[in-house]
């Protein structure tokens, strides 16, 4: 069995990771703010998981208090919505050494450069290893309490460190083979945070859909019913404008085709087709607020830092500016002060070489 | 009988204003560039008209032909979308004298600014009697090439021409009894074009209901189901951009809000309310599709003069800007360039003091 895993967050990634690492035979402590979102889980210490992976997973302990959750774990799975991680940050720093690895599954834009840079902040001088994922390693719904749909496990899904390759694959090779199975080690976390596909995936298709969202009584599927080919085209657009921005950080990162292609092995010529022809999607529901990840998480750690970045770089970043503006003025939030822009990555003072220089720079 | 009168385009609104004047004892000959779009009427010469105004219309002519279509008419009616406004000047203007009343109904914003520019352009010096409605005059939905239903006649619906007060009062006075009877003459004309809530009520909406319209199978109700309160909210704020441009125009315009309750005397504390409680939006659909006039239309004959002119005079119009830029990106048309931007009003060239006098000077 080994040490402990601790699974931080108990949304539909956290209940899949919690139940897919204890069906694999894993120690696993589930840990998550508040105790309602726990549900039975917290008394029964068990998880239903459906699906791809499949089976009642009994847990080691189910715990709102984040002492009690790392305990001797050595891995934290961070599966908490990205908008979080700052809050994380500061909640795990007590109890992390420079012994443990901390991954972000997804770390959505700049999430291990955010981490770090919180920890740093915190006093800590010899970081842990902080790693962070291209997307959710799941394709997944949360049922209940204590239960998940696990519909995909996803193929080849990237991670890196804030470190050189060899601390990549090195932690890649400490990882139960469960985990292991799915991820790729890239050589830059530039490559996981720009190849960040639920900014393009979430963000227009929400926005373009707020009046069906939340029309009460009116359900729909979120990628069949309501990307439809010219918000796909759009969202292509808002594609082009984070492969820019990752090309002019030295870096060629795949398209959201290429990465369908790759991750769900669909044919399609553009990204509708790609969208329709994954079989995965056809039953995921869209949200039924505007209140929901796709926005809360998706626009302040995805496109705020992608915005940030472009426009030290002189690029135009017209769509990620238009959704930017729409999400902000639709929900009355400044994203772009809260969201993860240049002061909050620690980058604020600098000039374009010298982010350039800092963010290449390994770990 | 009288005069004949000329209504330019078969439309809802054309249909409408047809059959209403035929059925109020009038002559009236309808002219629409599209035979297919006249259909069945081509021949028959009949409208039937089903609501607030019932029965089967006869008409003295329904022509393509635009000569005869006015002929010795005196009035022209041109119930086109404002988009057509400018083809419309081009058309009538070797069949047009200074005695003839041309009323755009309605003109949406520098409608009678730009037919004016249009036939002066042309070489025409003495211009007819150019005037401008703020809205429809109608609430109605076509329903078939021959037949419209009339939900509601509109009361109180501002007029103006390029003139003087007077002017707008002769206009009034001399129009026949059923078409006087809606009408309020205003003092100036900026009234009438920064009164235009078709750009209000049309733009954002469709825009936020993208997946809604363009998703086949879907229906909804267009104000009912697909303006919700987040929606009507981002609309009151692009409303507010209205009214501060016409405040630096010196004219006070009444807001979206007291439009309602003046037009269709419903109550309401906002925007969403009062749609809520306007029975007569109760059974209109929405678009099937975004080529529709609620963009084609109210984007570049609404949001693209507002801007340009907000933008004279410093103004920040920062969600007149977001819509237009939505719609040009989805659309993939540059609506400011194609649209009633400053140079098509014959205004490019100058000064925003220069600007609010030729704009503030009567016709």
């Amino acid at each position: 069995m080994g040490q402990p895993i601790t699974v931080l967050g108990a949304g539909s990634s956290g209940l899949a990771t919690a139940a897919h690492l204890a069906l694999s035979g894993q120690r696993v402590r589930l840990w998550n703010r508040s105790a309602t979102t726990l549900g039975q889980a917290l008394e029964s210490k068990k998880i239903l998981s459906i699906g791809a992976v499949a089976g009642r997973a009994k847990l080691e302990g189910v715990t709102t208090d984040i002492r009690d959750a790392i305990g001797n774990s050595k891995i934290l799975m961070v599966t908490t919505p990205a908008n979080a991680h700052i809050d994380i940050a500061r909640l795990v720093a007590p109890h992390v050494s420079s012994s443990m690895k901390i991954i972000l599954n997804p770390g959505r834009t700049f999430g291990a450069l955010e981490f770090a840079h919180a920890l740093r902040q915190l006093g800590m001088d010899r970081l842990p290893t902080i790693a962070e994922t291209q997307t959710i390693i799941y394709t997944c719904r949360k049922l209940a309490d204590d239960s998940v749909t696990i519909l995909k496990l996803k193929q080849n899904v990237l991670i890196s460190t804030l470190g050189q390759p060899e601390e990549t694959q090195r932690l890649v090779s400490s990882l139960p083979e469960c985990l292991r199975a799915q991820f790729v080690a890239t050589d830059h976390w530039v490559r996981t945070s720009l190849g960040n596909v639920g900014m393009i995936l979430h963000c227009l298709p929400t926005l373009l859909n707020v009046g069906w969202i939340e029309c009460s009584g009116a359900e729909f599927k979120y990628y069949y019913d309501g990307i439809t080919p010219s918000i796909a085209a759009l969202a292509e657009r808002l594609d082009g404008e984070r492969l820019s921005v990752a090309r002019h950080m030295g870096c060629e990162v795949e398209s959201i085709i290429e990465w369908f292609r790759r991750t769900y092995a669909v044919a399609g010529n553009n990204l509708f087709e790609c969208i329709r022809n994954n079989e995965y999607y056809r039953t995921i529901d869209a949200p039924t607020s505007l209140g929901h990840r796709y926005l809360s998480e998706d626009v302040p750690c995805g496109l705020v830092p992608l915005e940030a970045l472009g426009t030290v770089f002189g690029l135009p970043m017209r769509i990620t500016k238009l959704a930017i503006d729409l999400a902000s003025n639709l929900m009355n939030v400044d994203f772009r002060a809260q969201g993860r822009n240049l002061d909050r990555l620690g980058l604020g003072a600098n000039s374009m070489d010298e982010i350039r220089t800092l963010l290449l720079r390994s770990g």
